[in-house]
C-alpha cells in the first residue's frame, strides 16, 4: 500500500465500513467517468483518454425502384455501422482512432491534431473528414434521418488521408485541407483541395442560424455521379441508383463541386437545407458529367429538448433526453438529385434522370446512448430503372453510441 | 486540482508520505478493477464498462483419418480464437462487442440488450448466439474439452443477426429468437427461429441438475450436414469430416433440428450429455439429408473446486482455482455423429457414415485467467475417408482470458 | 454510495468544495495513469492493464532507381503502421495484443508470457518477435531512421507463432525460440530456430556498450533474398529492390543467417553497426542464394537527452524530451546489401547486384508521444534496375505512440 492515501489508512482504522481499496495516480489528478464507455482526464488539462464505439443495427423493407429485382420486395437486417473509437490527447497533441468492425475491418478515422495554436488554428494530419456539406460533416450518429440525403451522398468526399487547417469560435467554423485522392500511373499522388466556411449570425442557448458554403476540386479518375434512393442494405452491387456515368473505358480526371448550407434551430424545432452542384471533366475528349441536388428537412422534438450543435465542426450534435422516458422527435425531409443535364450526351449514360425521396420518421432517444429510429421513405424517378419509377421503404434502426 | 478531494488536501499538508494524485469522478461513485483487463462500474448500478479478451493458442499433432494426407502425420500451431471484448451498460441498455482478431478480423458478437423488464424478459438485438445446445450456448473459453463435440458442431447455429427474447431465474433459463440466415435471390431475408428451454430441478451452492431442450427451423440454402473429427487447424479446406452432402448443384431450402441436454454437477465432479437430431429438406425434389448424434462427458476437478454455472445463459462458466498452485481437472468424453441414414439415397453422398471420438484430457487452471489444456483424441469412422478409418491426435492449448 | 470511503463522507459534510464522486476498488489498491492512453496497476504488483497504440503517417517523394516507373517521380501519403495495443498481467502470466488496423486488419503481436521463474527465464507463447538483429528486435517506434536498414530488412524474421525462452539482467539479454514457418504439403509444420545473445560490458545511467550475435535456421519454401532501397509506400508490388531470386518454379527449403551487433551510447550521442550474412539452400539441385550486408549509424540529440535502452529486449527504447520545446536529434546512416555473389549462377537472377543508401535526417520529439521525422535518402546500385542506378528520396513522418 505504498501509494495509498494516508486519509484512508487513518480512517479505516476507526471506521469498520471502509473496506474498499484506494485508487490513486502518480501524475496529475484524474477524473474518470463511465456511461457504457470509459473516460479519464487529468484535472490540469494535460492529458485525456476516451474509449467508446457505435453500433447501428438496421432492418429495412423496400420495393419498386428501390429493389434491384423488379416486382419484388427486398429486405435486410444488417449492421449499418459498427465502430470501436478511441481518442485522447497529451499536451498539445490529440489523436482519434475509429475502426470499422464490419466487412473485415477498416480504418474509418485515424488522425492526430496539433492544438498548440488554439481553437482557431488546429492542424489535423491523417485519415479524416474533408468537411464538405452540413450532413456529411456531422456524425452519422447525430443526423436526424437514418441516411443522409441523395445529393449529400452523391458529393460525399469521404474520409481521406491529408492535412487540414481548421478552426472555430462561437461565430464561425472553417476548414481548408489537401487530401490524397489516389496514386496515378507513375506512382505519384493525385490530390484534392477542399474548403468550408460556416457563419452563425444567431447562436445562443437554444437558438441557432447556420450558413455555410463549401468547395472541392479533385484530381483522379472519375466515371460517374449518383446516389442510392435513400435505402441501404440488400445487394449493394445491384442496388438501384440515380446516376450519370461514362460508357465503359471512358474516364475523366477532375471533379469539382460546391455546396451551400442553411440551418436554423429554435428550441425543439430545427430546419435545414443543403444544395450541391458539381461536375466531372478533364483532359480527355469526353463531355462533362453534371449533377445537382438539394434537400430540405424539418424536425420537432416533441418532448422539448434542443438539438445540440458542435462549434468545432460546425454541425449538429447529440440530443440529450431531459426526462426518464427519453426524448421523441418527428421529422420530414424532401431531397432530389438531378442528373438529367447529361441526357443525349454520348458517351454518358443517364439512369433514372432525376430522383427524389420523401422521408418522414420518428426517433426515440431512449437515453443519451440509445436511439431507436423508424423512417418511411417514398422514392420517385423521372425515368424507369429496371421497369419501375417509384418505390416505398420502411427502415428502422437501433443505435448504441457509447 | 479543482476537483481534488479536500481530504487529501488537508492530509497531504501534514503527512509527508502522501504524494499520490487523487482520482475522482464527476458522476456517481465508481468501482474499478484490473485483473489483466479493466472494469469500471458505478456503485448505483447505472453504468458499467469492461474491457477484456481471449487468446487460445493451440498446438496439435494428428494422423490417420484426421489428416487429409493419407499415411502422414499432420501438425499445426495456430490461434484457435483471439478476441478483443468490450461490454457495458447505461441505465436500461447494455451492449457487447467481441471482435475476432484472426483471419483478417470479423465480428464475433455485437449486440445491445434492453433490460428494463428485468431478468425474466431481456430483449437482445444484433449479432448473437442463437442458444441451441449446452456446449454451443456456453462460452468456448469455459468448455472442458478443447473442441465441442461432433454433433454440437454439426448442428451449431453460429452467431447471427437477430432479435432474441430471453430470461432466467434460479430455476429456469429460456430463449426464443428470430435470426437472419441469408438473403434470397430477390434480396429478401431468409430467417431462422430458434428456441431453448432449460430447467434446474437442483441448484444450490455446489450441486446442479440441468435439463434442456432446443429447437431450430431455418430457411435458406443448405447442402450438407457434418463435422470434423475432433481436431482443428491444418488445412481447413481439405480436413476430413464425417458428413452427408448433396451432389454438386443440388440445394435444399430448409433445415430443422432439435436437441436435448442433461447435465449434473456435484462438487468437483460434473457429467453432461447432449443429443442432436436434424434434417435438411425443402421444396426441391431432392431427398432429405439426415443426421443425429450424441456426446457423454465426465469431469473431475482433482483440487476440489466446483465448475461454476451461469443462470443467465443456462450453461457452465469458469473454474476459479482455490489454491496458489492452480486447479487440476481430468475428463473423458465420447461423442458420435451418425450420417448413415443417407446411404444409398442419391444424390446424397455419405462420407465416413458414422464417426466417433474418444477424448481424454487434463486441464490446469493456472489462475483465474490462464488455462493450459492437453487432450488425447482417438477417432473411428464406419467407412474409410481417404483410405483410413481411424486416427489419433494430441492437442494442447494455452488460453488467456482476461 | 455503499463502497464510498468514509473520509469523503465526513469531509463532504463540512467542506462545500467537495462535490466529486469517489473511485474505489474491491481488490488491491490501484494506481491509474493517462497520457493519451490508459494504464491501471495494482500497488501489490499482482495485476496490470495498459491500452495504447501507434500511428505512423508517412509522406514521401522519390525518383530514379527508387521508383518503379523509369524517369518519373513517385510520391505517397500513407499509414506506415497503425496499431491498437493492449497489455497486462495477472499474477505470473502476462499478455500482449497488438493489432494492425491497416490493410483490413491483422495480428501484429499476440502472446502470453510465464514470468514465474523471474526475469532470467521468461517463457513466451504466441505470435512474437523472433529477436534477430538490433534494429529488428527494437520497436519500429523507437528506431532513429524512418526505415530499418536494407540488410535488417533482407534478413528480418518477422513476427511468428512459437515458443521463446528469454531473459535479461543489467549485463545480458538472451533469447532462444522455435517458431512456425509454414505448413508443408503433408499439413505438417515447418519450423525455425532462432537465438540471440547480447552482452553490455558498459551500462550505467548514460553510457552503454552493446555487443550482440544472432543465428536463425529455417525450414520452409524460400525463393529470394533482397530488400527495398530504403523507401516504402507507392506501388509495393512493383517497387524496386536489390535482390537475388530463383527463376520461376525453383524453390529451396532452407534459410540460414547470422548477424553481429555493435552499439554504443554516450550521453546524447549514439553509434551502432550491424552485419548480416545468410543463404538459401536445400535438398533440390539448385545452387545457394547468398547475400550479406551491413549498416553504420551515428546520431546526436542536440538538446542533450540520452536514448534510453530496454534490457528486457536488448534494444534501444524511447527518447523523453527534457524541455518544453521537445528534443531534437540529427543522424546519418550508411547501409549496403550485397547480392553480387550470385552473379552468373543460373537459375539465380540478380537484380541491382549491390545496393547502398545514405540516409541523413532530423527528428523532433515534440513530447513523449509525438515524433516528427524528416529523412533524405540517396540510393545507388551496382547494376541498373529499370534503366536507373541511383535515386533520391525525401521521406517524412508524424508518429503518435500513446
Amino acid at each position: 500500500m505504498k501509494k495509498t492515501t494516508l486519509a484512508l489508512a487513518i480512517l479505516s482504522a476507526t471506521a469498520a465500513s471502509v473496506q474498499a481499496g484506494t485508487i490513486t495516480t502518480d501524475g496529475p489528478d484524474i477524473v474518470v467517468k463511465t456511461k457504457g464507455g470509459f473516460e479519464a482526464k487529468t484535472t490540469d488539462g494535460s492529458a485525456s483518454f476516451k474509449l467508446g464505439g457505435r453500433i447501428q443495427l438496421d432492418y429495412n423493407n423496400y420495393d419498386g425502384v428501390m429493389n434491384a429485382v423488379p416486382g419484388k420486395d427486398g429486405s435486410d437486417l444488417f449492421f449499418r455501422r459498427a465502430r470501436l473509437e478511441l481518442e485522447g490527447h497529451y499536451q498539445d497533441w490529440g489523436y482519434l482512432m475509429a475502426y470499422n468492425l464490419t466487412e473485415g475491418g477498416s480504418i474509418d478515422l485515424l488522425h492526430t491534431t496539433y492544438m498548440g495554436w488554439g481553437p482557431l488554428a488546429l492542424l489535423t494530419f491523417g485519415q479524416q473528414k474533408e468537411d464538405f456539406g452540413l450532413e456529411d460533416t456531422g456524425s452519422s450518429k447525430r443526423i436526424t434521418t437514418m441516411e443522409r440525403s441523395m445529393p449529400a451522398n452523391a458529393f460525399d468526399t469521404g474520409n481521406n488521408l491529408g492535412v487540414k487547417l481548421h478552426g472555430f469560435n462561437e461565430d464561425i467554423t472553417y476548414s481548408l485541407g489537401a487530401y490524397k485522392q489516389n496514386l496515378d500511373s507513375n506512382n505519384d499522388l493525385n490530390s484534392a483541395i477542399t474548403g468550408r466556411f460556416v457563419v452563425r449570425p444567431i447562436h445562443d442557448g437554444s437558438n441557432l442560424v447556420h450558413l455555410g458554403v463549401g468547395y472541392t476540386t479533385r484530381d483522379g479518375d472519375f466515371t460517374q455521379l449518383g446516389a442510392r434512393l435513400g435505402v441501404r442494405g440488400g445487394d449493394a452491387g445491384n442496388a438501384t441508383r440515380v446516376r450519370a456515368r461514362y460508357a465503359a473505358g471512358v474516364v475523366a480526371d477532375e471533379l469539382k463541386a460546391w455546396n451551400a448550407e442553411l440551418a436554423g434551430s429554435f428550441g425543439p424545432v430545427h430546419a435545414m437545407a443543403e444544395y450541391f452542384d458539381g461536375k466531372i471533366s478533364g483532359a480527355m475528349a469526353a463531355p462533362d458529367i453534371k449533377a445537382q441536388g438539394y434537400s430540405v428537412q424539418l424536425g420537432w422534438i416533441i418532448t422539448g429538448e434542443t438539438r445540440t450543435y458542435k462549434n468545432e465542426i460546425g454541425a449538429f450534435d447529440k440530443i440529450k433526453p431531459a426526462g426518464v422516458g427519453g426524448a421523441y422527435e418527428v421529422f420530414a425531409r424532401y431531397d432530389e438529385l438531378d442528373a438529367s443535364d447529361n441526357k443525349n450526351v454520348a458517351p454518358v449514360q443517364v439512369i433514372g434522370e432525376t430522383g427524389n425521396t420523401i422521408t418522414v420518421g420518428v426517433n426515440w432517444y431512449a437515453n443519451e446512448l440509445v436511439k431507436v429510429a423508424l423512417n418511411y421513405v417514398h422514392a420517385d424517378t423521372d425515368q424507369k430503372i429496371g421497369g419501375e419509377d417509384s418505390g416505398d421503404a420502411i427502415v428502422s434502426r437501433i443505435q448504441y453510441a457509447f
